[in-house]
C-alpha cells in the first residue's frame, strides 16, 4: 500500500446530499464520503478509499482462514450448468440465478455459491480418506438477481463472498473444522469491530443440518435475534420459545358478553386482565385437509415454520374457508368447535389450567376454560415466536431481543452434494463413500456496510482502526506557507516510518472543509496543524469515535500514536485503543 | 501467508499424463503440477499453489501501479447495455461480448474492458482541470467469449486483467502518464522475470492512435514480432519494410517460355535466379471495384493492412473473377494487363530498373521489364510484411524475427470515449471539454501462462524466485526418523524465521516421487536432506533452473539461501540470483 495518501490528488469526491435512494447509513455514508458509486441497479464501484477498506476486510478474513488450515483457491465465476443440473439447483433456485447463454448456446450461470463446482472440482482427484480432511477457500465475486436490490451493499446484485468448502470421511472430522471455522469467524468478527452474536440459524437454500450465523447487531439489520447475557443466541424464527403465560383463575366455566370484542387487545382490556392471561386461536388445516386449530398465548405470534414442523402441511384458513366451517373470526376457542377438529397448543399452556378464549359465537367469549374438562388438546408442542422477555433455553433468564445483519455462516452440508454429484472416496475398508462436507461463507461486501451500520455517527463514518482506510489524517489548516505545511509534511513522514497509515489533507480547503470531510471520511485519529499551536509547539489530536480533543507537542504526536496503535495491533479485545492518549 | 507450506496436506493433485487438449506448455505444466483445473470450455480454477502465484504476480502489478500513483479501485463486471450503445460498441463488439439479460429484462455484459463504465463512473463528478490528471486502476476479471479457446490460460473465456484508465487536460499530460505507464510495464515484465520487447501495434478493438504492445518472447506467442538489437521492436504486422529485392539485368524485354511455372520458387529455380529477384503480383479490387494489381518483392508477403491503407476498400479477387478479368493466375505481371487496370507497388521495387514478372499468359514470363518503358506505375506504397533480415526503420541493420505473448498494452485513446459518453470537464478557460484519455491493461493470468512459457524445461516448470509459489522446497528423503525429518523441519522453520516462504516435502513417498514433484512444480531452490549426507553434517542444494547441485553444511545452509534472496529482492537485473551459490 501507499505510505502517504494526499487528498490533494485523491478521488474521493465526497457529497453533501444525500442520495434519496439510500434508506440505511451505509448505503448514504458511503455514499457521502466517496467511497463508493452506484453503476446500476444492485451494482456499485468502490473507489481508492472504499477500495482500501475492501481489501482490509478481505485481508482479516483471509489472514484467519489461512491461520486454521484452510488454503486458498480461486474457481470460475460462470458455472457450467450442467453442474447445477447434477445438484437439481438449476430449477430449485429460481430467478434468482442469473443465467446466460454463450454463442454455442450453452448454458451457464453466475455463480451465487460454489457448491456444485467445488464438489466437481475435487471429484475423481480427492480419492483418499488419506487426503481428508482438506479445507478450500477462495474470496470471489458472486451473484444474486434480486428482484428489488435495496440498501447499498447489503443486498447488491453483485457481491464478494470469501466462501470455504471442507470435505471429510467422519463426523467427528467435520465437527472440528466446523469448531474450527466458528473459531475463525469469530475472531473476523472482532478484528472488524463488530459487535455480534453467533446465532442458531435455520439452513435456507443451501439445505444441510447444522448451522450458524454471525450477525453484526444492528438496527438496520434483517434478522431478527433473541440473544442472552448467558451467550445463547438464536435467530428469532429458530429459537425455542420459553414463555410464561399467567393463569385469570376463575372457579367455573362462565360465557361473558363481550360486545364489539376481536382482538386480543380488546379482549384483555374489555376484562381488565393482562394479554398474557388470554389464548389466541389460530385455524388451519392439515396436510390433508382437516380443521386443526392452534392455540399459543395472547401476547405471542405463531412461528409459521414451528407450525409446520408440528403439523406438517398446516396452513392458515382464509375468511371464506372459515365460514364453511362455521368459525367465527376474533372468537374462536376450543369450547364448542365443529366436529373432528383437531385442537394442538402451545407447551406453555399446559401450566394454565384456566384459559381465556373465544366461545365460537360472535361477542362472547369463556373465562375458566379448562383443559381435560371443557375440551381436549390432543397435542402440545413448541409453537411460539419467541420474544424479548421469554425465558433463555439456555440458562433461564429474560431474552433480549435485536436485530442483526447476517455477515457470515457456517453449514454442516453432510453428503447433500457429494451424493447428488457422485463425489466419493475410498475409506479405510476400500469402501467407496461420499465425502461429508461443510460450507462457511462470509459477506465481504457487506461486512464492509456491517461495520459503518455500527460505526457511525451524525458527522459521517468512525472506521475501526483494523480497516479503516487510514488510521490517522494529519490535517494542516494552511497549505502552501512556512511554517504549517512543512510540519505537516514531516509529521505524515514520521508517521509512515512508524508504519502507521497516513493521510495528509494538503488540499487548499478552508478549515470547516477539512473538518467536516475528515468526520465524514471517518479517520480514527485527526491530527490539526495550526499556527498558533505550532507557534508553542503544539498540534491537536482529536480522537473520531469519542470526540476526544487533546493539544500534544509536535515533537511526541508521533510516539504517542505509534505506542496506542501497537497497542492496539498486539491483541487487545478492542481493535481501537487511541482513547487511551487521551486519558 | 502461510510460512511453511506442507506438501502432506497440500490441495496439488500432480498429473503423469499429459491432457491431451492441452498444445501448450504452460497448459500442459499448470494442470501437470496441480496448479489448475479446468471447469469448462475456457474456465479455470486455480488450486493452492496456482492462487500463491496468481496472488504474486497480481501484487507486482499492483505494486507498480501504486508507485507511479494510479489509484486502485473496483468497478463492476455486470455492466449495464446502455452505456455500450452510448459508446456504440454494444453492436460493435460482436459475438466475443458475452450478454446476459435480468429478471426484469434489462440488458448487461460481462466486461471484456471498462472504458464505458469508467467514463460514467467521473462524468459529472471529475469536473475541473485542477482534478487532472488522474489515474485509476483495477483488476478484476473480464470475459471474452473466444469462439474456440484454448491454450489453457492464454486464450480463456474468463481471465484476470489489471486495466488502468487515466484522464488529461492536456496531449502532453496524457503523453506524461503514457509514459510513466510505460515504464512501469517494463518493471513489471523484468520482476515477473520475462525476457521482453515494446513493441509498436496496431490499436484494434479499443481504437486509439498511439499503442504499444509489451511481448513476452516465447515460440508460442501468436504475435510476430520484428526487433533489432538497436532497441526497435514492432508487432510485424505494423512495422514499415524495408526490403532490398535484388537486380536481374537484362538489356531488352525478353518473353521466356516457363512451361509449368505457377510459383515465385519455381520460377527462381527455373531462371536461376534468387526469389529476391523475381517480383510477385496480385490482384484485387478498389472500393469501386476496379481492377488493381499490387506488385511486391518475390520473397516478401503482401500485408493485408497496408493494403488496404495503400487502397482503401481493397480485395483480394478468387479464381473466377479472375477468369473474368482475363487474368492468368501464376503468371500476371505489370505488362499487357487488361484497359484501365491500376498498378500499385511496393516501395523497393523503385530501386529495381528491371523486373521479372508473369507475361499474363500461361507459362510465359518477362525478364528485364522496365517500369516507365514497358508499363506505368500509379503508385508506390510500403505493402510488405516485414520479415527478418529487411532492415531496421531505425538503424538500418538486419532485423530479427521472434514470436511473443502479449502480456501489456498501453494506448492513448485521446477522446473516443469522453465524447461518446460526453465525459467533460472545466478548462482553465471555463469552456467544456472532454477529457483525453488513456488507458493501459496488463493480463494477470496470462502473465501467468507466459512465465511457463519461458521458464520450463522437461521436468517442469522453472519458476522465477518472484513469483514462484515459495522459494526453497525442503526435501527429507525420510520421514518418521530420528535425524531426517526434525532435521529437516529445523531447517524449514529456520528459513521462514529468515523472510523466506518454505514448502516441506513431509509426505510418505519414495524420493524419486519427490524430486520428480519438485522438479515438475518448479521451486527455484530444493534442499534435499538424507541420512548419510546429515550425518556428515551436510544436505544437497539443488538450483532449479541450472541443475547445479552442492553439498552445504547443514548448519550455513539457510543462511547462505538467505543472502541470495536478499541479494535478489535489492535490484538485480535478474530476479533469481541463487545461482550465485553454486559458484
Amino acid at each position: 500500500m501507499i505510505n502517504i495518501i494526499r487528498l490533494s490528488g485523491l478521488y474521493a469526491p465526497t457529497l453533501k446530499e444525500v442520495p434519496s435512494d439510500a434508506e440505511l447509513a451505509s448505503h448514504r455514508l458511503l455514499l457521502r464520503a466517496g467511497m463508493m458509486r452506484k453503476m446500476g441497479s444492485g451494482l456499485y464501484s468502490f473507489l481508492p478509499l472504499g477500495m482500501r477498506v475492501l481489501d482490509k476486510v478481505r485481508a482479516i478474513v483471509e489472514e484467519e482462514m489461512d491461520a486454521i488450515g484452510a488454503q486458498k483457491i480461486v474457481m470460475p465465476i460462470l458455472q457450467p450448468a450442467e453442474l447445477w443440473h447434477e445438484s437439481g439447483r438449476w430449477e430449485a433456485y429460481g430467478p434468482e440465478l442469473m443465467r446466460i447463454v454463450d454463442r454455442h448456446d450453452a448454458n451457464f450461470c453466475l455463480g451465487p455459491t460454489h457448491e456444485e463446482i467445488i464438489t466437481a472440482l475435487v471429484r475423481n482427484e480427492l480419492r483418499s480418506y488419506k487426503q481428508l480432511p482438506l479445507s478450500l477457500y477462495q474470496t470471489q465475486v458472486k451473484y444474486r438477481d434480486e428482484i428489488r436490490p435495496r440498501f447499498g451493499l447489503m443486498r447488491s446484485r453483485e457481491f464478494v463472498m470469501k466462501d470455504a468448502y471442507s470435505f471429510h470421511a467422519t463426523q467427528e472430522s467435520l465437527q472440528r473444522t466446523y469448531d474450527d471455522m466458528s473459531g475463525a469467524y469469530g475472531r473476523i468478527m472482532d478484528r472488524l469491530g463488530l459487535q455480534w452474536r453467533a446465532v442458531e440459524a435455520d439452513s435456507g437454500q443451501i439445505g444441510g443440518k447444522v448451522t450458524c450465523e454471525f450477525m453484526a447487531l444492528a438496527e438496520a439489520g434483517e434478522a431478527e435475534i433473541a440473544h442472552c447475557p448467558c451467550g445463547f443466541a438464536a435467530d428469532a424464527e429458530a429459537a425455542e420459545c420459553l414463555c410464561e403465560p399467567t393463569l385469570h383463575d376463575v372457579p367455573a366455566l362462565e360465557r361473558v358478553h363481550t360486545p364489539g370484542v376481536r382482538t386480543i387487545a380488546e379482549l384483555a382490556a374489555f376484562l381488565g386482565i393482562p394479554a398474557t392471561s388470554t389464548v389466541k386461536a389460530l385455524s388451519g388445516k392439515d396436510a390433508e385437509g382437516a380443521l386443526t386449530v392452534l392455540f399459543v398465548p395472547g401476547d405471542h405470534e405463531l412461528n409459521d415454520l414451528k407450525a409446520l414442523q408440528a403439523v406438517p402441511g398446516f396452513t392458515l384458513l382464509n375468511d371464506d374457508e372459515m365460514s364453511t366451517f362455521g368459525l367465527h373470526k376474533g372468537s374462536m376457542g376450543p369450547v364448542g368447535l365443529p366436529e373432528g377438529a383437531r385442537v394442538v397448543a402451545d407447551r406453555s399452556l399446559q401450566a394454565v389450567a384456566s384459559w381465556v378464549v373465544g366461545a365460537n359465537e360472535d361477542d362472547y367469549h369463556y373465562v375458566g376454560a379448562r383443559p381435560g374438562e371443557h375440551f381436549e388438546v390432543s397435542q402440545w408442542a413448541d409453537l411460539c415466536q419467541v420474544r424479548p422477555g421469554d425465558r433463555c433455553p439456555s440458562c433461564g433468564l429474560p431474552l433480549q431481543g435485536a436485530r442483526g445483519i447476517e455477515v457470515g455462516q457456517v453449514f454442516q452440508l453432510g453428503t447433500r452434494y457429494s451424493e447428488a454429484l457422485n463425489a466419493t472416496f475410498m475409506d479405510e475398508d476400500g469402501a467407496e463413500r461420499p465425502f461429508l462436507m461443510g460450507c462457511y461463507g462470509v459477506g465481504v461486501t457487506r461486512a464492509m456496510a456491517a461495520v459503518v451500520e455500527q460505526c457511525h455517527d451524525e458527522q459521517g463514518i468512525v472506521w475501526p482502526s483494523s480497516v479503516a482506510p487510514a488510521q490517522v489524517c494529519v490535517i494542516p489548516l494552511t497549505v502552501g506557507d512556512d511554517l504549517v505545511q512543512p510540519a505537516a509534511e514531516r509529521l505524515a513522514a514520521e508517521l509512515a516510518d512508524l508504519g502507521i497509515e497516513v493521510a495528509i489533507d494538503d488540499r487548499s480547503e478552508r478549515a470547516g472543509v477539512k473538518f467536516n470531510d475528515a468526520d465524514l471520511i471517518g479517520w480514527p485519529i485527526q491530527v490539526v496543524l495550526g499556527k498558533r499551536g505550532l507557534q508553542a509547539g503544539t498540534v491537536e489530536v482529536k480522537h473520531r469515535r469519542t470526540g476526544a480533543r487533546k493539544d500534544v507537542a509536535l515533537t511526541s504526536v508521533a510516539e504517542a500514536i505509534s505506542f496506542a496503535h501497537r497497542a492496539a495491533r498486539t491483541g487487545a479485545v478492542s481493535p481501537d485503543v487511541y482513547h487511551l492518549m487521551f486519558e
